[in-house]
């Protein structure tokens, strides 16, 4: 019973396989390759656009990268204020863009606030060097929270975003997990609703490493070649992400496979909205749950071996948690398996 | 007939096994699972000392945050002056450093000279901020041309550097190599040597993706984790990395790999020294073979499918260029054939 | 009726003069000649312990230098959300340090909660690289809307710091107000309550451009040298600062022209007390005065003659708005004439 | 008998008093005063042409700034490999880029080699991440050891970085003594042979501290507004910046200041090149002399009092040094006397 994290899973067996037969021979390296070429290819396709693509080898990568790529001196990149970037990536955004800053943005459920995000980019005056300037907009996709924003709301987003002319980055460290619960195409999910670039991740959705930054504009491609460079992430065996790409491609495994992980979150969520001792901090949308309980029912998932985190209060939360409660993280993946599931929902009932 | 580069491989087949094999089950992500653990160890025990491991993307990055580790205000690492750290990595270490820089010593062969490295030391004085001041030392192992420095060579460079207080950084991007060919341990040929911290490469020698910062420190071992976690450089399924090493080491695999591919470089370095249309450049030590011959051979042999790159003559080349003469690079590695090395000793004959 | 702030002064005509009397003869350049060494002794003789002085150019500079000295990888200061460093220095701090991080704590009238602080703290767990670490912490003397932080505020805030093995900071462009205000000496404002590094500031209080980083740590000294060095903040002729300051701290002009500021503030401070149009925001402690009024009486200022900032209001704010009404900054000076304030007054009455 | 540099000396008369009587009042902060925009406009004016321009505070900071500017990830600023920026300023450009990289080009007399600049970037393709790629190209007028770039030398220079859309810089720490010695307008020595931006030194010339980037692309002027603010490098009190330079135009004080100091440089070299015990180490072309001879005459100048700095031979230096010679610099300025020069010329006679 695994539900600390999705990257605790392997890698589904198509792209163990697909890696492992692509081991022989030679190829040209630093992404040149015959595969590399056909995968950057098969990203367009799935974008409907040509992108320039880019694999790096991790999410704190690609969006550190995204966002000095987007980097001017003074320059502010806003984001949710417990998104990914500004909790869990050690200040990778800062130091990789030189000393850029994040200001976090608050907003219920994961999602930045449009209004809040006004009220903080309406402190800032082009004229005045003195707080810095706006310089770019994060979302994240799937949320930090396992919930979503709909088209409509990045299309809110987004016009903020344009009306400031700020580019729109997205952390799509799960955005297969938001795309089938979306049931939307990726272009309608980014470029056609004004973001420019895409932290891609493969790597929680049945990867061993195989993240990407996807990358509209094709006119800052060059810088980004020597971004990612110069920060140690351009592979020399490049075609071993290419490899996983291509497996993860093929006959939508992909989509399949976050089908399958967001399904499992959704059965999860009925174990524990219908359980007596927990229930759901809020409505999971995509491949994350969060439960509220007691350390007696904590204790007893643990003692079960069941793994998961604690996780803080969002400042935005309006529930309320009793004496003892805590809020609790379950996540699912390729690999999680029904039957770890209603173990789970026997011990919760 | 593939001499491009040792990274034009793909992985070796004992490796790409045991990744494909631990594809499965759920495992402690950001490298504290029980293989990550195990592997840390076996480096401990290869090194015959406690070291502190940490995997990365490249090379580039295992040089960068070496470097930067030991980076102060106005620090500069020597290193020489046409080392990968200098002429191939997109001045990594001076952006991951936050403004390091980078100071090429001149010295035959590939190898900083003993003396030319005192002469430029002799530049600075502790009492001046002008001048910045020295960090740290970089040396390569074997060197980006093929050669060696012998267990003296490394003891007459670590003495200027410890009578500075200077650390001491190997770049072993092809560290079995060197190893194999000098007959030695790794504890000879680095600590017990005076080298401080080591860029070690699996990756060019039979992994897909291997590379590891291995810091004899352990005072700076957490300074490393933040450096790594900031630079988008630990992976969450570090699996994938410890899998490879663990089948790398397995049965020495490794030096028996790095064996395979110096025999090839001396089979390839003997057609050509038996040659009347090609010459050697100098001595290869390794796996890299740099040879002399003019327009017409090199068409010939890139008609006949073979790859291989034309390398600028180093600056200290002592050598003579005939008319239309260039020097070319040839790499093998654990999957060079000897039939393609027959093959190409054909052509040159 | 020049409010808008104190550096719209010019120079004190003591320092003006000191400084045009020592331009001629030659000294030794970047910081080392008579004048300097005398004023350095001078800066241990007011603290009461050997200091390193280092001149800078900037309060902006001396903040982010220092802080800069105590970053590292992965390295968070903890401010004010409202101080200087965060809302007025274009990302100085994360710029020099390399990418370090501002956190941003709460805390009433521009003090930081020391609650506050520890439950910020309370979220970093050593054992974590994710979150990043606290790496330094900074509070303003006399505060960015001019208050004040007791003795005893210093101590509790010095507290937590030590608890943390962090350094602790402060920021001086202010702290000769702060320092007659409290009426303590320097070292009883600092070292003695565990003051690691002051930003001290002269150029608000009468200087053309006196700012210097006083340093208790001598042993970082030699860091901070190159660091300055580097940032391009070593003067050649400074003795140009030198003399300044010289005459700055004869016969305790410093003092003196503070005391004259800070009651000029307070007769600002009563007239708007007694005011039927306007009153005060809060408190004044040192040399800023804020008051809240209307539209009108804020256009008939500006019609007379005055100069003053409108200002947002604190997060922390907890009085009340009127229809029209806003905050508006008032900052005395040494230059400040009791006159200017009696017309203001008459214009409030 | 100070010849150590002309940054020992104070301030011109004129220039001191200017600014000493500019003390009094009230005036806009940060560089929006009268008296800055009085000044900027007289930049444009001298410059022919409108330029955007920046006080900082050390010729250090120009250069970095200047560099920044220009900067890009992988960027490499090429300088000669003696200039002040690869010697003298700490790894200020390295810092302030972020990371960028100079490369030290050859030269005889202190000026770039064109045809070594060429060679150099031929080495660097655009298509290949891995080396880097040109950024920028910096020159210093008058050049470190004395010399300078003729209007011809400049233009072959700047042909080279317009072939490459490379921008160029000039280090003008000691713009008007080569101006002087040139005879040409501000324009033909800059903009009119592709000069794109100007580190343009009062300093070195009888100002205290008057230091300023004149940037001929308004286009990047927003750029450098925040570069230099969160640089720490906009004074709030400008105003002390600008009287100075105020006074340094006024009736052509700066070229008169730069003539005097010229004249003395010949004066002596005169002296020098006559006397037996010494000789000229090559011909100065602006106010610095460099001059050849025994530790006896060393130690015999030091004796009566002359302050003056031993010099390490240029590597391109072609002459000889005999037993116990070294190089010596002699620095002239404004505020030499030519009862100096007369006492120097009777020691070395």
């Amino acid at each position: 019973m695994f539900f600390a994290s999705d990257n605790w899973a392997g890698a589904h067996p198509a792209i163990a396989s697909r890696l492992s037969g692509s081991a022989g021979g030679f190829s040209t390296a630093y992404g040149d390759g015959e595969l590399d070429k056909a995968v950057y290819e098969k990203f367009s396709e799935i974008f409907g656009r040509e992108a320039a693509v880019f694999f790096v080898a991790t999410g704190t990568a690609a969006n550190a990268l995204s966002l000095a790529l987007y980097g001017k001196p003074g320059g502010i990149s806003f984001c949710h204020r417990e998104s990914h970037i500004m909790e869990d990536e050690c200040g990778a955004v800062e130091y990789l863009s030189g000393g850029g800053r994040l200001l976090g943005i608050e907003g219920a459920l994961g999602r930045i606030d449009p209004a809040a995000l006004e009220r903080s980019l309406g402190g800032f005056f082009p004229e005045s060097v003195h707080s810095g300037r706006p310089a770019a907009l994060s979302i994240t996709q799937s949320t930090e929270i396992g919930t979503l924003y709909s088209l409509e709301d990045i299309e809110a987003i987004s016009a903020i975003a344009a009306s400031r002319s700020m580019p729109l980055h997205m952390d799509g460290a799960r955005f297969a997990n938001a795309l089938v619960a979306l049931g939307c195409t990726p272009a309608e999910m980014t470029w056609k609703r004004g973001v420019d670039v895409v932290s891609f991740g493969g790597t929680k959705n049945g990867c061993w490493c195989a993240e990407a930054v996807v990358l509209f504009d094709l006119d800052l491609a060059r810088e980004m070649a020597f971004l990612r460079k110069r920060a140690g992430q351009l592979f020399s065996k490049s075609r071993f992400v290419a490899a996983q790409f291509d497996a993860y491609f093929e006959d939508d495994l992909w989509l399949e496979n976050a089908r399958h992980s967001n399904a499992m979150a959704t059965r999860l969520a009925g174990a524990i909205d219908a359980a007596l001792t927990a229930r759901l901090a809020w409505q999971p949308q995509a491949n994350e749950v969060f439960a509220i309980f007691g350390d007696e029912l904590a204790g007893r998932l643990q003692a079960a071996g069941a793994t998961f985190h604690q996780w803080p209060a969002p400042r935005d939360f309006t529930g309320q948690l009793g004496e003892g409660e805590k809020i609790y993280r379950f996540v699912t993946s390729f690999a999680t398996q029904s039957q770890d599931i209603d173990r789970l929902a026997d011990l919760v009932r």
